[in-house]
Order: structure tokens, then C-alpha cells, then sequence
């Protein structure tokens, strides 16, 4: 069995940095965790908010706090310093081996993906962003990390591709599409709807756009933990 | 342009956990750094130390701390905490978009291997672990990032493979072999790396080995950052 995942990225056209930010760690009792945080408005402000969020996580994270703990911790954080006046949203998807299940931690208003034996279904229950307030809680789901489970997160970039010129993107029928082909990989879905979207915005993406996509897959023929990261080189001032 | 880098990991053969700890951190003025360190012994004692090192260096790393500073910072950090008596390797290597260099940090008597226009040469300098004494200095290196350049580190488990058995890997000449394929992705030579290093140690890894390759290429086609990660899920405890 092997957890795999991918995450696509892009920034808004002309934008001088993406204003979200992901980073994977590995969990101190075994596991890795993805944490993506976009930060409120967009450019050189957004991308301050959206690494301080991302970077207190994974302090927490690498410290053994539970993932409900550092996404409340890391709002505390963007409140005080920033007297609640800047918000970002946050998601945490965590892979962890201690117990083999797979924690998904949301504070955002965008919903989840999850596929798992041909059932899709959407975790989208309110949920607030971190800065703004004290005590915002995060919506924490916990699933067994099973072969065959695919699960998509993503900043609202993807949900409103499009929609500046009125067009827009049904993402789960998407997701639905790409899981009909047999076996895609994680970074064939996240491309896939990652060009989708950049159609739709006429190839100028009018927001930043961030995409993961895990699957748990049976193929893993080796025990060799293999990570690649393609950064193009005029694409990220930042 | 683009940078490509593929991180592969395998640990000691029936060891708790692996003690080499590898992250791809965000630089906060752009460009990706990735942090391999390599803990003193093996199993849960060598993971700890090498996660505190490389969590140590990617704090001050994404405050914006200078490579060389965040080094001896994290050799300082880990004398303090273990008094002298465990060491750890510790590599940085850093794509900064800013300088538009990689910058390489070694405190790892390792080499680094590097290849540029055919000509393959090591990074070989005297150049000693973390941990063991105050005021312990890195070696820095710092290249153009250039189209055409590769770059592979790796933690002595590679060195090492298939010693036990009296076989040595010639790594540079493994290296200049995989290059004279027409232009090999990174995670093909570190594949091929690591599936030479594990033949020699007869399918049983005798330490935990980790390899880290770079390369500047020409053929990013748009402008999308990409991540993916492999877990193997029976491979890692940790």
C-alpha cells in the first residue's frame, strides 16, 4: 500500500507572488502532512499571511501537536498579530501511519472532495477561516487510510475558474471523470484540473489557484519514499 | 527554465524508523530548499536527531536566515541540547531565485557531486558533522542556475552500499552514465542510484540511505509548480 500525493500550483496572472502557500512535512510518529493556507487578498501581502499560517503549522505538526490543536494554534497566531484583521483559509491533509487514518482539517469555506469505492462525496459543512476571531475551530474529519481513497482539496481559485467570464467549474463531476480512467495517478488528476481551470480563466488565472490531490494505492512495489518538486523558474518570483 | 528535484529514501533494513530526515521547504524570497540530515547511529535515537537538525534549519530558513547562518545555528542547537555527544550530516541544497544560484551547504565528510557541460566534478572539501562541537562551519558552494546543471546529494548509506559484502558503488561514474541518457529526469537517476545502491546490499539496505537530485532544465512548458510525494506505507513506521 502507498499514500501518494500532488499538489499544482499556480499564481495569479501578473501577480507578483502566489499568495497561497503549501508545504508537506513528515509527522513526527510517521506519516507526512500537507498544509495549504491561502491568504487573504493576493500578491506580496496574501503570501506573508498565507507562510505565517503554513509555517506555524508545521512548527506544531513537527512538535507531535494534533492537527486540530495547530490549526487553532496557527489562528491565534494570525489574530494576535495581525488584531484580526487579515484572514486566510487552511487546510491540513494527514497521512498518519501511527493510527492509518487519513485526517482531513478545514478552515475553509471551499469544500472537500472524497471518492472512495465509486462513492464521491463533498465534506462542505460551514467552516470558517483562521485570523479573524479568537477561538475559530477548525471541521475535522478522520477516515482509514483504505486502498482505492481519493481524496482533492483546494483553494477557491479552482471554484471560481471561469467565472469572470460566466463560465464555471462543476469540480466534483471533474474528479469524477478523471477517478472513470483506470488507476490515474494523483498528479494526472491535480493536472487535469489544473488545465481545466486554466481554460476556463483563458489562460491568464484571474486568482491563485492550489491543488492536492492523495490517493491510497496498492502498487507500491517497493518501500523506497520518493518526493519530486518541478518549480519553474519564471513562474514564482516567490 | 525549470528546477526539477527528486528526493529517495529507503531506511536500514528491519530498522524502527529511518534516521535520515529529508524536507522541501518554500525560501520566503523565493525558490525551494530542500534539507537532508542524517542522524548519528540508526532507528529512533538517529531519527531525532536528524528531525530536530532539519527542523531547526527550516525555522530559521523560512525567517529568511541565510543557508550557512541556519546551519551553524542548528549545529549549535544540537550541541546544546545533547551536550557534544551526538553528531548528525546535514545537507542544505538550496535553488534561490532571488540570487538566481543554487547554493549548496554540506557539514557531511559525503561529497557532492556536481555536472555541468560534461564535466562532472566533486564537492569533496574536508567538512565536518553538526553537533559534536561550538562554532562547527559549513562549506558553501554557490553556482548559477543554469540549464544543464545537476547536482546529487546523498547520505553515506550510498557510500556505503554493498561494503559488507566487499563491493563499492562508484557513484560519479553511476552518475556520468545516467547522464548520457538524452535528458534524464531527476527521479530516473535517483531511482537508478538507489536500486544500484540496494542491489549491492543485497535487497537490505545495511543504513539508511538518502539521495537528493537537482536539475536545471529547459523544458518547462508552463508555469505550474508540482509536487508529488510516494509513501510506502509498510516501509516507514516513521
Amino acid at each position: 500500500m502507498e499514500v501518494q500525493i500532488a499538489i499544482s500550483k499556480i499564481k495569479k496572472y501578473a501577480a507578483s507572488s502566489s499568495g497561497d502557500t503549501a508545504e508537506v512535512i513528515e509527522r513526527p510518529n510517521g506519516g507526512m502532512s500537507v498544509v495549504l493556507a491561502d491568504g487573504q487578498s493576493s500578491g506580496d501581502g496574501a503570501k506573508w499571511v498565507s507562510s505565517l499560517v503554513v509555517r506555524k503549522v508545521i512548527q506544531f505538526l513537527a512538535d507531535g501537536v494534533r492537527d486540530g490543536a495547530a490549526a487553532r494554534a496557527a489562528s491565534d497566531a494570525l489574530f494576535t498579530e495581525r488584531n484580526g484583521r487579515v484572514s486566510a483559509t487552511l487546510n491540513i491533509l494527514s497521512a498518519d501511519l501511527q493510527t492509518r487514518t487519513l485526517v482531513i482539517t478545514r478552515n475553509n469555506p471551499a469544500p472537500v472532495v472524497i471518492s472512495y469505492e465509486n462513492n464521491i462525496r463533498l465534506l462542505s459543512e460551514p467552516s470558517d477561516a483562521v485570523g479573524l476571531r479568537r477561538d475559530t475551530r477548525p471541521m475535522i474529519s478522520e477516515i482509514p487510510l483504505d486502498t482505492g481513497l481519493t481524496v482533492v482539496v483546494f483553494t477557491d481559485g479552482l471554484i471560481h475558474a471561469g467565472s469572470f467570464y460566466g463560465d464555471s467549474m462543476d469540480i466534483c463531476t471533474s474528479v469524477e471523470a478523471e477517478l472513470e480512467e483506470e488507476d490515474p495517478s494523483p498528479d494526472k488528476i491535480a493536472d487535469s484540473l489544473m488545465n481545466h481551470a486554466l481554460k476556463l480563466d483563458r489562460g491568464r488565472p484571474r486568482d491563485d489557484i492550489s491543488i492536492v490531490v492523495l490517493r491510497v494505492v496498492n502498487n507500491g512495489t517497493d518501500m523506497v519514499r520518493r518526493m519530486t518538486v518541478h518549480l519553474p523558474v519564471n513562474a514564482i518570483g516567490k
